[in-house]
């Protein structure tokens, strides 16, 4: 007997016949004698039609009443899905975040989860109840409803299952697993079994949209395993934990592209200590995540640092560091959006010198230009053109990956 | 400055112009400086839809499960008034019957009020705060939703204002007052200025759908001042208080029918004491109100029971007698649902004798009989056959209110 918290995407729930596709995974696992927890995000296309609402009656709704409204999609997802369990004759109790406990602090539409109160869900789980709780959303020490933001859901499941010690916390999504290239691309990148959390963590900071980096980082700090899996494809996914088995031969997990990049070049800066520090830190203090920084080498005095940023803080991080131009002392500020990042990830390229240089290699055999590099221990991102970019994903997944999987 | 509870249907808020138009009338009264609270409902069929969504999914959900569904409806349309609100430039928020602190029994889809911790609402009174509150619902001691079936925003409305001792609860309807008649049917009824509480409760039982009973009944005992008014049509509505001035001749403030009525016949009982105690309560045993009761005089050491229920009880009723039909030895039971109850209700009606009369009157001259006869202090009701009852509120409001209002 194991104890399973298993999360349904939105698409997973769109409408009657897929919550009753859902309801007969949890009873099937119900019945194989195992407790269950139950993570749902709103049906379908829920989100943006509340959204939609909101806005033909006020374009900027505060955001407190904003999760007020959104939260109820969550609601009822629960509450239908419990119905569909009822039907299938098992013992199920829906719950709303703040029934389930789960306390986060009070920044509204992008919360982060502070405490879970598990009593009430420990005590339904002791009646051997499945237990469906709302995803994506909380409630503040006000008591007021808040929403977690992007990949809230994940976040919601991964956090229940850390604070109740789940044996194991599945994602079930419209994927059927993590693969080395977007199969929508490179039609013969093939499914991982198992991957490591930390190439987890890189391959969605690079780009690849399974698994929402906040959801993953819970899991490593309390050694959460997951399972990434299809709720149409009932077959195994993809397992992410601690240290994962590699794929026979290669080095890398994965290749991964991310077009949500902008690049923002600053100008003959004058060159003095401290000036890097002062420019980050004002980033830091609007909340504006640097991705790729480049400074070059100083010349006549001064230096130009490059940096990359994701599109929607573009203009925020140009107009702060306007606002200091006198005191930094520029030449001039730049931003391109023509830009995507290729990354290549995998634990075991730390034990396999020459990753970078094959996938430079790969990129020159093509005739891509790189604008950019960065690497860290399990990663190696460069920045290109974003015309190149379909080209390049395929030209890197084949040097590292071959022609066809399996084959 | 008063405290003022604004209650708006579901089909004040339907859309977003409707929710626009709430929020002017709640912004005017917050600025000639009142406190306001507001308790809506969920917009327009909202509900409906709900029910039909979980019907799809199970024809007989839990109750519990139904109302974690239901109060969705009125979380989403409080959340939009209060962004309608906000885009007009008045401090408002919105509040869950949680957050509002509404604590019900555990009767899922009809629960009671039981208490009213107001000290978060206070609060936010006291931060010049308009409130907007969800109705219909409230939270059991387990911390799970209920509702409060039907009527159950006006008693929301009413039972909130009881708590804070509002000086007036105003329910916003389509309708712009309290009429002597259905103007559908009687198109010189013509609006009350006032009335009693007894008296809307009395209209109120008798079909009149203005305002449901509870909520009345929980304002006579707080002495809580209502007025009945329109959405859509900003002008002075009905007030509903203990003494009202009267319209100037009349005894009488309505005349109301109730097409929801089923009468049941129980013929040749043994005439024996005990036997009407022993049905009525099997009856109340199973929930069923019975209406008016007609026992015939003993005749052959046998009588004969009749009665009315509404219709969706007659079934049960019926069954419930048969199943007991050797203990209570009765020859045959029966049940037509052809009949409506026509009323006259009026306080004046005590000072006023013959009124009773002046009604058989007014149905004997259009010819239409009378099969059950009921009267309390301030009402009269007679059961007839449906086809007439037309033909009978007219003419009885023809006696007691002339052929046009005001003229």
């Amino acid at each position: 007997m194991a104890l399973i918290v298993q999360k349904f995407g939105g698409s997973s729930v769109k409408d009657a016949e897929h919550i009753r596709n859902v309801a007969r995974i949890i009873t099937d696992t119900y019945r194989a004698n195992n407790d269950v927890v139950v993570v749902l995000s709103a049906q379908g296309d829920t989100t943006d039609e509340l959204i939609e609402k909101a806005h033909e009656i006020n374009e900027s709704p505060s955001r407190r009443e904003m999760d007020m409204l959104l939260s109820t999609g969550e609601q009822a997802s629960v509450a239908l899905c419990a119905m569909a369990i009822e039907k299938l004759g098992c013992p199920v109790i829906s719950l709303n975040a703040w029934q389930a406990g789960i306390s986060t602090d009070s920044n509204y539409s992008n919360a982060s989860i502070k405490t879970i109160n598990d009593e009430r869900l420990r005590a339904e789980l002791d009646r051997r109840n499945i237990v469906i709780v709302t995803g994506f959303q909380g409630i503040n020490r006000r008591y007021d409803i808040t929403t977690l933001g992007r990949g809230g859901s994940d976040t919601s499941a991964v956090a229940l299952a850390a604070r109740i010690r789940a044996d194991l916390c599945q994602i079930y999504t419209d994927v059927d697993g993590v693969y080395t290239g977007d199969p929508r691309i490179i039609p013969e990148a093939r499914k991982l079994d198992e991957i490591t959390f930390d190439e987890m963590l890189e391959l969605a900071s690079a780009g690849a949209q399974v698994l929402h980096n906040r959801s993953v980082e819970i899991a490593k700090r309390f050694g959460i395993q997951l399972e990434v899996l299809s709720s149409l494809d009932p077959k195994p996914g993809t397992i992410v934990k601690e240290v994962a088995k590699k794929l026979e031969s290669t080095a890398i997990s994965g290749v991964a592209r991310d077009e949500n990049v902008a690049c923002i070049a600053i100008t003959h800066l004058e060159d003095k200590p401290g000036v890097a520090y002062r420019i980050f830190s004002l980033l830091a203090q609007r909340k504006i995540n640097v991705d790729i920084i480049l400074q070059s080498i100083g010349r006549d005095n001064t230096k130009d640092i490059t940096f990359t940023v994701a599109k929607g803080y573009a203009d925020e991080a140009i107009e702060e560091l306007m606002e200091h131009k006198d005191e930094l002392n520029f030449a001039d500020i730049s931003c391109d959006t023509n830009v995507a990042k290729i990354s290549i990830v995998g634990s075991g390229m730390i034990n396999h010198p020459g990753i970078a240089s094959q996938l430079f290699e790969a990129l020159y055999n093509v005739g891509i230009n790189i604008r950019m590099i960065s690497t860290s221990e399990i990663k190696v991102s460069v920045l290109i053109d974003a015309k190149d970019s379909d080209m390049a994903i395929r030209a890197v997944h084949h040097k590292f990956f071959g022609e066809r999987a399996g084959a």
